[in-house]
């Protein structure tokens, strides 16, 4: 089976999940600046959360250039991560309607958690199917920045409860660490080219 | 005519109809864990929801695969699919958002079968076109299972009205019972290969 | 430019149309069959929606599929199209809440009659740029159908206000009109293989 | 990298985006002709920005023809496109709700200018990856139509202020500046092929 209607499902849902969260931005009925101002957090919290999804979008993109036949599995597994950040947009809504409060930032940082753990079962899915010394496997490697940003999470989750503006903070922190999309699998495909 | 455009289509119909049933899980106006107890009924009927469409989408690509031209009469069988599907973000939120109850439960279970039906009447389809002999004919068989899960829909339907949990617990078994992608395509498709 | 890109974009404008129509249709907030009586009206209406958007979707297909290039002008009748086609969710809506009432029924009808001229230009359109003697003009000739159509429409939006019900009738009589889907380009097609 | 899943990605987000704002006409809850008066502004509202995201959808079609590959660089100059494109059901449901009020005005008038900037920032990003002697340099030149309307939104801003009307009419003219496809690329590909 190959990648590409994988690929074009996942490519719509994504789109789908990137472009419905801006409904949580409900239109203001008075026309000054001043109504904007309840709709800022709500703006806020979908930057980051479509910044999020465009993350995934990219590493997706490099993960399944590098895949060369889907099974059984990977659908499935694909699917488990494509539920998870389809929760994007109720706790997105959620931390932004409230203004910053502990519990909307913690579930918004467990479902962060959910859906980097479902990216990284499709990842070791694909590698199991593809073998060891396949390109997947050689280009993800160790993934330090993957493994990284779930222990952030883990520790925001508590923290949210503190003050939800640490929790936040990591969640930008993370998102940082990811914007500079992943140069490992195009590095090895030039390796291996040459 | 090629099968492209009509994957794509239905693509694009079952990401968007699987992305906005999370639309009925509403943005709570509190912010304590309390709040996302009346969702929690909602998300778990939006999770199985998500499953059943994965399934249909899984199988679908399946089917797909092994047809290899397109005819009005499978347009439309298509699309009388798609009109069914479409109808799950309103059977699910509806199920959802008042507990379970029974009338809610038979009606999602109509749905699932209507479904089902609609997709049984594309594969016969499809194989009336590609004739009896062909991959998709010897791959689907006498296909049991959608038999056997036609055959739970429609004896969950009355028993929604005994405890609407028998019904749904019927449904979650025939979700169970498709969750493995099936193999018989891929097993026909390899053997036709030696 | 080819066609393959304004395919997909037209393809996930239609599927989004086809999909976001089912909003329409609120969930109850009680849980007995009498629920669903409001509901009926908006399903029909929905169901009549659904169908036109499946005919569109064929006869487009049909359409692209005998064209070979892409124009500026094609690609803004295409856009012309779409732009009236995603009224459909509105009309529906209107004239599926409030039963069936004279000025939504004529209103719905003046968004079918909109979307039957935008894409009898569309087909000029495409004609226009391929020449007389292409397969797009001969497979669609003098094209009756369409015609016949938009007398139909323009007939239903007064007798909307004699009675709705009459401009409802022929509707469906219009939709059954097209529900084959168009065989003369596939004839056309096999012709010239010959 | 090739452009193809960029490409489908943006069709899909902009395909959304120029659906979903027709669900800002919220569905009258009578049924006479003067029900339609409220929904009259959100109408006009909507015909604009659906000219303007088939105006963006139309450049950014052109844009990608003329690309061969795709670097991280490009990616994000794309997501951050589509990001301020995302605004527009917002923004544009704003200014239809409430009449064409001075802010609302010139708030639509700041999103369009951001996403113009976006798009300059993809052209240029773009250019700098493929060279200045390449196809794209070569088509889009000075793009004094781009610099203009920047230009014109820059002053429909604060005019929005004297009067919502002056700016909207920049807002149209600027539009219909650019409804003529760009025919640079396709000259620049002709010339080539010669």
């Amino acid at each position: 089976m190959k990648t590409t209607r994988l690929e074009a499902f996942s490519d719509g849902v994504l789109a789908i999940i990137i472009t419905i969260m801006v409904l949580e931005m409900k239109v203001p009925h008075t026309v000054d600046l001043a109504a904007l101002k309840p709709v800022l957090p709500v703006l806020l919290s979908y930057v980051l959360s479509f910044i999020y999804i465009g993350i995934y979008w990219n590493n997706h993109h490099h993960l399944f250039q590098a895949t060369e036949q889907v099974s059984g599995g990977i659908l499935w597994a694909n699917l488990h991560l494509l539920f998870w950040l389809s929760l994007f947009p109720f706790t997105t809504g959620w931390m932004g309607e409230n203004g910053l409060a502990s519990t909307p930032a913690a579930v918004y940082g467990f479902v962060l958690l959910m859906a980097g753990l479902a990216y990284y079962i499709l990842e070791r899915t694909i590698i199991a199917k593809q073998g060891r010394d396949s390109l997947v496997a050689q280009a993800v490697g160790r993934d330090w920045k993957a493994k990284l940003s779930l222990v952030l999470y883990l520790v925001a989750i508590p923290l949210a409860f503190v003050s939800p503006w640490i929790a936040g903070g990591l969640y930008v922190f993370s998102a940082l660490l990811w914007l500079i999309p992943d140069p490992r699998i195009e590095r090895e495909m030039k390796k291996r080219e040459e």
